[in-house]
């Protein structure tokens, strides 16, 4: 089995009510590769960086089983850099300033060895490209799941639409599940984005957990009960990580399985946000892993 | 075992973006003895209402096994009256209109029969008249829970707090737990409430399930998926009742029945708001409740 990962890469300078991080690493494809590193291998990067990407990071990615032949590293040009703000409850965002710079041309190439992967994972970037990625692959793939954001619902309907016939997952967030049908009912939401051609679908609720709706299965998976929560950035790509890392390492779609994918997604989002950036994502232990899946169990477990 | 309940009773008109019922009975005694009454009896009520109040409803309330000796019928007098209005996605709602008519002189005052009662709920009023009531009863119950609001947490906060170092169960949402505490992060929110002389607390999200916080176990329930709410109001009091009701059927406060507790509340809630004010929670049947027990189980569920 092999896990392709396309998404964005980045430098993220992080405020929230309790501190600062500056040009802490993230990205949509940082996040996902890291999260699914403790899962399943060989994982294959594509994504772009400038030449200010720090080797030390790529180094980190190399060390994680992660194949970076399909990182373009574009020289004497800069890296995609985000900036953002935290409100009060860490619920909300807003964004101080975007730099798209070397993203901003960003043309996914498959390596030749990528062509095969069994798995793929198309994080949030312009439908076209996602739907650029599903072409360029040489043989279909078990399972391809994708996520996106409001402006792509916005002001990229149609080629999102195209995209979502094309895949067999899509995680999204509530607000982006309501935008994208006009319907404030999430379950109402869930159904009427299945029928655009999904077989799974994945609301985040963020500090309310996740919803799965796979055929006529909904599951309610709880989130990690955190007092202090350092940065939420990437927690919803970690999320997409544990969860394909979990079927790429198993290799099987059913119901009962796909909601072992919800909690390890679950389970890496909880660890992400303990720290800036993907910095918590880079020394857990299988340990680490398990006790939190136990924990994940504990949460939401009772007799009947 | 006896369970006495005192609250709100009131004649509700509620507009959702769906429709609109004029006079509906609520309140919030009504729906926790109504909730309650499928688990437990003899359930002693305590409320106020004017002679405008309809016969059968209360009718309705003995024939659910609520003993009414402790409900005053003011003669001449108007019931309680509220009016509200639901926004589109049914999670906020403004009030239109209140009218306390009979309601803003109510003195709780306890028959002589309930004042040994084993299990109490002060629904949400006044902190000084849940004050009273504590003050009124001839023996220490087995369990005490309390609701509140926004309202009471602005503006009788002492007496509020001197309930909750009285009372050993509190459940409120997750607006006046922050409310409370001054606290964005609900986990922490819990902590500090719990710190002011609660056993277990439990905070209602809506959509998003509940919380229950017993000593150092934390528990997340999920809400069930519904496609199509009738009408919120009242979901929380029916909350109330199931947990209550639960508890008192098995007279068991370890953690895990707590849980089950807390199923049972949510379970009924699911039932509330299926149809405008109490009319869902008149004619439910044992195989009705057990039924969407399972389904909160299936809804949870996942494997170690």
């Amino acid at each position: 089995m092999s896990l392709l990962v396309v998404g964005s890469i980045a430098l993220d300078t992080i405020e929230t009510p309790f501190g600062r991080a500056d040009n802490a690493v993230g990205g949509s494809a940082v996040y996902i590769s890291a999260a699914a590193s403790y899962f399943t291998a060989p994982i294959r990067l594509v994504g772009v960086v400038g030449s200010d990407f720090p080797k030390s990071e790529i180094d980190f990615l190399k060390s994680r089983g992660i194949d970076t032949e399909g990182l373009q590293v574009v020289k004497n040009g800069k890296t995609f850099r985000w900036s953002g703000r935290y409100h009060y409850d860490l619920n909300e965002r807003d964004t101080l300033d975007t730099q798209l710079n070397v993203f901003e041309k960003f043309n996914p190439v498959l390596p030749e060895s990528y062509k095969k992967s069994t798995y793929v994972v198309l994080g949030n970037i312009n439908p076209e490209l996602q739907l650029l990625v599903i072409d360029s692959l040489a043989k279909k793939p078990e399972l391809i799941v994708c996520d996106t954001m409001n402006l792509w619902i916005k002001e990229k309907h149609d080629e999102l639409l195209e995209v979502l016939k094309r895949v067999d997952v899509l995680i999204v967030n509530d607000s982006e599940a309501r935008l994208l049908t006009s319907e404030p009912n999430l379950i109402k939401a869930a159904r009427k984005i299945m029928r655009l051609g999904l077989r799974t679908m994945i609301i985040k609720k963020g500090e309310h957990g996740a919803l799965l709706f796979s055929g006529g299965t909904i599951f309610s998976a709880p989130a990690f009960p955190f007092e202090d929560i350092c940065d939420p950035t990437g927690a919803g790509d970690s999320f997409a990580g544990g969860f394909i890392g979990h079927l790429a390492r198993t290799e099987d779609f059913s119901d009962h399985n796909l909601k072992k994918a919800v909690i390890s997604g679950s389970v890496m989002a909880s660890f992400c946000v303990g720290k800036y950036g993907t910095e918590a994502l880079k020394d857990l232990s299988d340990i680490d892993i398990h006790r939190r899946y136990r924990d994940f169990i504990e949460l939401s477990k009772f007799e009947e």
